[in-house]
């Protein structure tokens, strides 16, 4: 499997090979690969990798538990490790390494299609703002929940690629964000390729953005969306739902269903991911603390549902209190 | 003069030399000293050189338009100049150069008592937490309103500092405060010297902090307090301010006189100064994002009175709507 090693951008477009299932665990792990539903689809590709050496349910379930815990936050990576043990399950040894590697692609497959949906209902929003405004459309986003993050298109930078493609004038709002960055090396990056209009501010400015009339709209994407509406995602969105709250600015979450937990209550019961306190520390090979300061390192935050808007979904649009009814079994 | 060259920190303690106005102005414009109650003591020394070569009322004054020019947010510079200006015209030109000198000196007195009244406003606040909780408290901050930031003790951390030397367990969370990390380099700093409890996290750290009970008190310093009690500080701070009100966890801003501007009657009179993209987009001397990809970069934003709980003031603590009639006129 070929995948971009998203560690090395904005500055190099490198790709890395993985041959086995311990080369798709480190990866998740170290992040060449990052974004919740594209780590769900290198995990079940995780899953065909492990079926070429030992296809018993024994083996499987050993290569489930790897992937599983590289990554605690994103659901989307516990959900296609269960689809991909649900397909073995079903299956004679024999049959299950052509089986899953079909699996996997047809995962990446669902993936670009929800994306697809997800950008549709989206696109509505820019397309009447547009309308409304008679003037560029101005996005905010956070981290990175674009194609980089998935397959094609993205969760959050969906409807932001299909307004471009049908001629609205869009701009994003990218946030930089800290510590690891996705923002400047990856959505920025996503966005100049694109050719999409897109600024890069510190994750600071969002209150003055959003305050001052500079923001439209905002769109982040998803690590797991608890069965209430409660979003974890990216460390720093809460501050951005906060702001948007205040300063009567629509705050939508973008996701497949594969970051749906129907099984996860509310926000509390999330499991957030501590990280290595060196990407606080340590900036571009150069400490920005002195020598006896220490870090803590929480990769996601947790947004209550009452301040999203509404769920960017392949359904369409939902409501936090409708998400649960909407969501598929 | 002699100051610190904060540029430098947290990696070296180098000291600046300032022999002319022109030094002045440069060292207040390019950063070798920052926070708003230092610009205005290190105008007013910049006065005190300026009067070293011309003492006439003419050349005071190209002076004090020299100075007032190098930052438009922070109230103090334009403050300090005022009583200076109006010192001069009370005197010959004879007198002014050893009267502008002996001023200077007096508004560093001022600041430091100023401060040590701050923080007495605030250890109680502390003090009461720490006996409620019989724990540790929890002090999150913003950028830096430490003693680097002032003379002595500073106006956010005085509190802190004075806390500490009773004996109060008391720990700080340190935002880094993107883009120029003065979190990371100058708060760090100086608590670490002093040996209190602290540590680091990303500016986007804040809402998880605050929203699972992390954070016992928020305090801040300010660049500008509107009449009505609206608050300038380091871009970032409205965020900790809207994560603070979601969170029931109490917000105060921590300022000398000099910082309350009864002449501006809201936020939204307060200029926000715009510095240059690069302080974005490149860090430690590497690129974050792009090529491509532009930056904006406002230095300052605007919390709304109504997130404000109590100013920590000279005069003790005061609410939002009782400091136009607190103020010293």
């Amino acid at each position: 499997m070929v995948v971009i090693d998203q560690r090395r951008l904005p500055h190099a477009l490198l790709h890395a090979r993985w041959y086995t299932v311990a080369n798709a665990a480190a990866g998740i792990a170290d992040m060449t690969v990052r974004g919740a539903p594209l780590i769900g689809v290198s995990a079940a590709y995780g899953m065909a990798l492990a079926a070429r050496s030992d296809t018993s349910l024994g083996a499987l379930h050993r290569a489930a538990d790897l992937l599983a815990a590289t990554r605690p936050t994103a659901v989307n990576l516990r959900w296609a490790l269960e689809r991909c043990l649900d397909v073995a399950r079903e299956l004679n040894d024999s049959d299950r390494e052509a089986a899953l590697r079909a699996f996997a692609v047809v995962l990446a497959d669902e993936d670009v299609d929800q994306c697809r949906r997800i950008g549709a209902a989206g696109l509505d929003l820019i397309r009447e703002r547009a309308q409304q405004a008679g003037r560029q459309v101005q996005v905010m986003t956070h981290c990175n929940a674009g194609r980089l993050a998935c397959i094609e298109l993205g969760t959050a930078t969906s409807p932001v690629y299909l307004a471009h493609a049908e001629g609205i004038d869009v701009h994003v709002w990218v946030s930089e964000t800290r510590p690891r960055n996705q923002g400047a090396a990856l959505t920025a990056w996503e966005l100049a390729d694109a050719g999409i209009a897109h600024t890069l501010v510190v994750d600071n400015a969002a209150g003055h953005l959003l305050t001052n009339g500079l923001v439209d709209l905002v769109i982040v994407g998803a690590d797991r969306v608890a069965a209430n509406g409660d979003t974890a995602n990216k460390i720093g969105t809460s501050l951005k739902a906060y702001a948007a709250a205040v300063a009567g600015v629509p705050f939508y979450v973008a996701l497949p269903w594969s970051t749906f937990d129907l099984g996860c209550p509310d926000g509390a019961s999330i499991p957030i991911e501590e990280r290595d306190e060196d990407e606080v520390l340590i900036v571009n090979g150069g400490p920005v603390g002195p020598p006896a300061t220490r870090a803590r390192n929480w990769g996601f935050d947790v947004t209550p549902a009452r301040f999203v808007t509404g769920f960017l979904t392949p359904a369409g649009r939902i409501a936090p209190t409708d998400m649960a009814a909407a969501a598929p079994r």
